[in-house]
């Protein structure tokens, strides 16, 4: 009996990773999605995928809105409540209740707002404590805060985190899985460790939400953000969103304190008064075509259990990770091996890396590169199942095989990688 | 002989108005808008309507470019230049140069980013000086940002701002155009007055931008925010822009440090590095959904000098005044007079403005409210006509001679107002 769960063993036909696809329960998933024939998408960790729903939706929001009911479609089509009724819609998906999610800015603009409130929440302390590999926008956001706010951004090894946790750090501010590794760190132990000593526990989770099961109120997160953009299908610089457990939301303040987030934007007060609850965490005027976006891309989601999306998510990488092995013996292994110490996204090193991922791609298997020598595929278990797997690797196998990707044209550096 | 540019000094008929705008310079570019049959459409000052060619460009970024090109859009479709493209786009119509200007993020996130600049530029001064009737979320972003850095946000009234200029202030914030009076600030000279005693000029031109003549250059001015969604029709909640002068920009740095700002952000480096010029002001990701509409807004001013804006908006809005005036006995004039002094939106007083508002917006008329009793008229010159202002002018006596407007339903208050 197939089992589309079970980690496999060993390399697999194509014949059967389309039988595993056929019992695969969430295979029905990839239909929502308008992706280009001929094509394997692994770089959902990057970019998710066009839904089909989202250029209607969005030329709804266009047409019949914007130009039929012009400034009326803030009150008529909710565009006032759009950041919390995203963030309602988002908050399933991370274990959040629906009155702790806000969407919109981008992630870095709502992790400068969290930072900023948790320091100030803890005066007295003035360590920012951070992992030395981190996505390198959080940790320059925090940079730019620490300047302002007098404090002091320190970053260590994760296997130094628990270590370096004392009572002057103020807040821990973390990515749940490495952009680069795809290595997952232990969201309620590291939550736990933080508030022993009396920090504040903040989590980016833009590589993880969509793609794997994120629990933040079983986890006793206090703040999170993440990315609209990446496993949420939002599109291209989608809002990003934040988090903010329920019972810390009146003891914060975000210092981008703008006229979203006031008590009553409309009565043009003065002074600033923030709003009840999530609310008060929004900044400026959201851009209403990107939340009409990204409305459609959280849709993907709809009705699908994340624990099958956890599932599915392992039994991919897994299998990928068992056929890359008996077929790519050049490459190395640059993720954790233990799925449950791992994200969505697997990582290999190869000394060519960035010459074979050009080949690959042209081969319309698309991944990415990161510096220096790792090719990166992501798992998006709403639309990719185990034939794409399959065919990643047998492409991958061939162009080492046959040197394919040698060649000068590979090697051509692009602005983005 | 009719001039559309000449002051109108007494109430002209309906063939008359018609008459003007057959001769106005502007009349063709009206049909670059989508604007509902039978409405006139004087809110451009708070959300510009429907280019014709938006929906169609954004189709396009959606399905061609995010759709079928997926994440190579970032460097086959120059995503990754958004934020400069748009912002070369929108220099000429704010007496700026191309490499001055940026566009993303919303006007108050942008403000914070100056506002933090300039105080860091100018160590031991201690005030931001602002004007006390200024859009209240400059004054809250300000307030936000005086919390964090260990400053105090300063309010005068607009005649007291001279005096209040002191060796103290590192930046005077100012709106340029009243967002409620639609009083106009004298751009060179205040900066002039700014820089006489050694502090920075940061103006918000949200409400002039693309309604007015704006020159940023000649009035030698060193900061700017503005709003992609009034006059710039960029779509709701359109990404705003931020202008810093060209020599001040090797030494300020925006604490909102985000990968975007970075000198090579796909290089991933653990510690921030802010790129040359105007692109250290970006922080997150932009969303390229909504560039995608606001560059179909800016198009909407291709081949438009800004001296023959600013004609006719003083043209359409002393008209108005004019008319208003002869058949309106009830309303009171609340904007500066003189057209030099005044934005592109009239206001005028009546104590039922509310009620009457509604019920013009009715008919057709849309314009909107501000408390407590203002009832606010924009005029912008790419798309209103002067038989715009008379058939709003005649609807407004109407309703006011039948007393039409005083019914309950037109006193029910929206979220939004």
């Amino acid at each position: 009996m197939l089992d589309c769960f079970a980690p496999l063993a060993m390399t697999i036909t194509l014949d059967e990773a389309v039988a595993l696809d056929a019992v695969d329960p969430l295979r029905e998933l990839r239909a929502r999605f308008a992706l280009p024939p001929g094509v394997i998408y692994l770089d959902g960790n990057s970019l998710g995928p066009l839904p089909v729903a989202t250029p209607q939706r969005v030329a709804e929001t266009l047409e019949a809105q914007w130009g039929g009911d012009l400034i009326a479609s803030w009150n008529k089509h909710d565009w006032i409540g759009s950041a919390q009724r995203l963030g309602a819609k988002l908050a399933p998906l991370i274990g959040a209740k629906s009155s702790e999610v806000l969407v919109g800015d981008s992630t870095s603009v709502n992790l400068f707002k969290l930072l900023a409130a948790a320091v100030a929440a803890r005066p007295g302390r003035s360590t920012i404590l951070s992992e030395a590999s981190n996505f390198p926008t959080d940790l320059y956001i925090a940079e730019g805060l620490a300047g302002l706010a007098g404090v002091t951004l320190k970053t260590v090894e994760a296997s130094r985190i628990d270590a370096a946790l004392d009572e002057d750090v103020a807040v821990l501010m973390l990515t749940q899985v490495d952009y680069r590794s795809g290595a997952r760190l232990d969201l309620a132990r590291l939550t736990a460790t933080a508030h022993r000593v009396g920090a504040l526990a903040l989590w980016d989770v833009s590589h993880s939400a969509g793609a794997i099961e994120v629990d933040l109120n079983a986890a006793g997160a206090d703040l999170a953000v993440g990315c609209g953009y990446k496993y949420l299908n939002g599109g291209p610089g989608a809002p990003g969103f934040l988090f903010v457990a329920e019972q810390l939301q009146p003891a914060l303040a975000s210092p981008l304190s703008g006229w979203f987030g006031h008590a009553d934007p409309f009565a043009f007060e003065p002074e600033y008064r923030p709003a009840e609850g999530i609310a008060r965490f929004q900044a400026g005027t959201p851009s209403i075509i990107a939340m009409a976006a990204l409305e459609a891309g959280l849709a993907t989601f709809d009705g699908v259990p994340m624990d099958a999306i956890e599932a599915k998510s392992r039994a991919l990488s897994q299998a990928f990770i068992t056929m890359v092995e008996q077929r790519c013996s050049e490459l190395t292994l640059a993720s954790p091996r233990d799925p449950a110490a791992r994200g969505s996204h697997v990582v290999f090193a190869h000394r060519d890396g960035y010459a074979l991922m050009q080949a690959l791609i042209e081969r319309g298997v698309i991944g990415d590169f990161r510096a220096p020598d790792l090719i990166r595929f992501g798992f998006a278990p709403l639309y990719n199942g185990f034939a794409d797997v399959w065919r990643a690797v047998d492409a991958l196998a061939d162009l080492l095989d046959r040197r394919a990707f040698d060649q000068p044209r590979f090697r051509q550096r692009s602005r983005v990688t």
